[in-house]
């Protein structure tokens, strides 16, 4: 019999473009499929796709991608993936109509197989067989997958918490992590994300609490509720809360009408008529009688709550009297971008809350402990999050008794191979990050994005000079051109400076009866770039060109 | 009998750059002359400095400049402001021994008149009599300021906490604060960082105790502790705990050995001899018998630890059982720096320590509270935070009793005219940010951050023409060159494609008898841009440049 073996090819090192794959012999399963958002050093970028170089090159054994829930980690790298590995696209009812959604934005709705899957069911392809067990996390519909192989019963838990008493369904069908666990299951792969908190993750009706004493505690004052887009149970909460208190509710934020659009069509909201109304509509409602759902509570600069904070939303303005809740937090890297729509938003005398308004969608160390414990697994896998995280799972599946050796903290293009006889990182596949910029997939690189970094720190200075065509005779320039270099009209005389330093260069070569433009080249920016240093220390990308007439 | 005047001209909408100018008739002083660093958008900057014109415009007034600590944003812009205001400097006596080391790297010794000042020494200049008042802080020596005025008395706390059992030296002076109060207060300017936090601040001596329960539980593991260079007395601790446990010590980072040498030269910090050696000559004992302290707890790039973490660092290497402490807790905007670190360290198995052990410097909502109830002032002016913290002070001052009218959420600039009989904004003065670049001091402004953000963005093409002198005969190009748009050589086409954009541009500006190079290019810059949009959904600054001969 052979072994099987597990393939990450993101999601390791970083939060962010979750994809596995799994290969039995003559058979590969691609488990999500996820995009993450650039680094700050990634000037320019719109998002980061994985590599799938290995799924292409194999692409006659790929059988389906398996989708644990819709967010954009899981489903955001889709439409690049399955231009060139199109296969089968497997997952739940919301899941399924949030990549429905974003296929379509791309024109892309008729290219690629999908099917809905309905908790319990068993997909069966090639050798594989993949059923969809329930879980809870900050997106309903979410799936663990319980993939069985002829070597052995792999679970993968996807994003998860363990709720027991959710908004929307069900808890996480614990009972079932309890039979697979009983029957014996070679490996665990587990999210990682919250393993370095102690206890468990709060319950997402907890935050239903609160928001009903905040709305009982401000009864004279609107309120504006920002969240992410995608916590349609959050959401519901809001409205329920609204309801009760008798306000009117209506929703902003392009990213937000979509999801709650997608999360009805789907039943998965009620959006009661007669509460849920326009923008307009709101505005016919006394303040206080209304409540106002809005995308941005990460800060981000274009969405409805920052343009609000900002005071550049066309239809929405703050009052002294209004109450906002950022029911979220920051995400790492977002801090300041928060804190700056806090500060615009008490500066304009509303009240501000932040804190008590929010649950994570993932499972902490207890939670953690509890998988771990039902499924009882022979080797462990921690998944998704930076290292450290991973490496607080691991020591949690230590401590629970699991030998040290059957702990596998994977690197992208790890190829582990595994049975119940032994597990080894066998191979290493092609992997990495490919950006996406614009219309570009992939042709921005290390040599681009230095270049940026360099335009950035001190901008640019162009040297251009025209010589007679076959000789080495100057016919006209040097001309100097800066560009984010310094304020050039109060500048003139280090410009000046800057061209006689070129053009003694120039002349300096020229002399030694040089005529390679590309050394004469070479002499303009070493000359330039070590004056400018000096002069400033400041080191602009210095660029000498030469035209011939 | 005149009004006082306090003039804010930094501190409030950022953390950093604090200084207040305080006005009586013909005398200024100004307490604090602090740096802030540079927002993520300013591409390029070194650090920003206060705009102190308003103090240059009055120079025959200006008395003093008093320094309540050592920190970088309470001295930072002290070289560059002295440049233009050359007046005497006062301070305690860590605070000068840091401002002298300042000054001489920058070879200022000279210029500024400084005196060193004791706690509970009254300082008199003009009409203000300025009293400084021990307070607790990471660092120490910080002291507040009770500035007596004929219009009444001002308490100015400088950054504080109530420490009852600090490592070195005595508590806050809280009786004095009390004393003040008895007689009567004008105004409270407080400390704001930790305003939005409920409870007290702990007393640094706790992170002792920690740092004690490491070592015991890791004793047969190499220490390194990473901290702030100016926190001596966490450093002192740091150093005790290993003489206890019998390990040798060694200091890394430049500001780190900087500062402690600066501590120890006034004799605020005991490193036995014996104890503390050199870097090399901590490789002479067990792994197990050491302790290094560096720089680099908030993820700086070229800071000690992590040079270590990145292994670029020259002397020291991770080995698995290592144990890495971060005694600090992420400043906003540093959080995923640090988490790097924590990941890099991490993978190279070491294990890192960053939870209990640390405390805040700035008093937390308690401690506000009990400087107000002290202090007892008619008008409270919050200070030294953003908007969200100040306006948390705010209303801790109000829930203590003060008249709403009576306190003040100032802006930079504002000039706050005050005495027994009211207080109000009168007047806004010049202020803000002085961006430093190299040796440029103010000469990068808006226009040249915008041009860094859009190179930094997606580049710049360079499109090259040359014509005939008194013509609009092309003889030469047009010539496209580009840095940080794509990869050029995989990307010839594209290249070739907007060669012929730019060609077409300015051969249909010659048909029409155009003659103007800056209508031409603003032809080509238009057509380029617009293909460039087109076709790769990208911005490049696009730079037309014709030469003529």
């Amino acid at each position: 019999m052979s072994k099987v073996r597990v393939i990450p090819l993101g999601g390791l090192d970083q939060i962010g473009m979750n994809i596995t794959a799994f290969e039995y012999e003559d058979d590969i399963i691609v488990v999500d499929c996820g995009l993450a958002f650039p680094s700050d050093d990634m000037l320019g970028i719109d998002l980061v796709i994985p590599d799938v170089t290995y799924l292409e090159d194999n692409i006659e054994k790929v059988r389906g991608i398996f989708i644990t829930h819709g967010h954009e980690d899981h489903i955001g790298a889709l439409p690049y993936v399955i231009r060139k590995v199109n296969v089968p696209i497997f997952g739940t009812k919301l899941t399924m109509a949030l990549i429905n959604g974003k296929l379509e934005e791309q024109g892309m709705e008729n290219i690629a197989k999908r099917k809905i899957v309905r908790y319990g069911q068993v997909v069966s392809v090639g050798k594989f067989k993949v059923e969809f067990i329930r879980t809870n996390h900050s997106i309903v519909d979410a799936a663990a997958f319980a993939i069985t192989t002829p070597a052995g019963v792999i679970v993968h838990t996807g994003d998860f918490k363990v709720d027991y008493t959710p908004v929307f369904g069900d808890p996480i069908n614990l009972s079932r992590f309890a039979e697979l666990g009983s029957r014996g299951v070679l490996a665990l792969l587990c999210d990682s994300t919250n393993a370095i908190r102690e206890g468990f993750t709060m319950s997402e009706s907890t935050v239903g609490r609160s928001f009903e004493t905040i709305f009982a505690e401000n009864a004279n004052s609107r309120i504006i509720v920002a969240t992410f887009a995608s916590n349609v149970d959050r959401v519901q909460q809001i409205i329920n809360t609204a309801v009760r208190f008798g306000r009117k509710v209506a929703v902003d934020g392009r990213s937000m009408i979509r999801i709650l659009g997608t999360a009805e069509e789907v039943g998965y909201i009620n959006m009661p008529e007669g509460v849920v109304v326009s923008l307009e509509e709101l505005r016919n409602y006394p303040r206080e009688k209304t409540v106002l759902i809005t995308t941005g509570s990460q800060g981000e600069s274009m969405a409805s709550l920052s343009r609000i904070a900002a005071s550049i939303h066309r239809e929405v303005s703050i009052d002294p009297t209004d109450v906002i809740i950022l029911s979220s937090t920051p995400i790492p890297g977002n801090e300041k971008a928060v804190s700056k729509v806090i500060n615009d938003l008490s500066a304009q005398g509303a009240k501000v809350i932040f804190q008590d308004v929010h649950v994570s969608g993932h499972a902490c160390q207890e939670e953690i402990k509890l998988i771990y414990s039902l499924v009882k697994p022979q080797y462990a896998i921690p998944l998704h999050g930076e290292y450290r995280h991973r490496q607080a799972q691991a020591s949690i599946a230590a401590d629970l008794g699991i030998a040290r050796e059957n702990i596998f903290l994977l690197e992208a293009g790890d190829v582990l191979e595994l049975d119940e006889e032994g597990a080894a990182v066998v191979d290493k596949v092609p992997n990495g990050k490919v950006l996406v910029d614009g219309l570009g997939v992939g042709d921005v690189g290390n040599i681009v994005l230095r270049d940026r970094q360099l335009l950035a720190r001190h901008g640019i200075l162009i040297v251009v000079s025209v010589f007679e065509h076959g000789t080495n005779k100057l016919v006209s320039g040097p001309d100097v051109i800066t560009r984010g270099f310094v304020y050039v009209r109060e500048s003139e005389e280090l410009m000046e400076e800057a061209r006689e330093v070129a053009y003694n260069a120039i002349s300096s070569a020229v002399a030694q009866g040089i005529m390679d433009w590309v050394k004469i080249k070479a002499a303009i920016k070493e000359e330039l770039t070590e004056f400018l240093w000096k002069r400033m220390r400041r080191n602009p990308m210095v660029i000498p060109i030469i035209m011939e007439v």
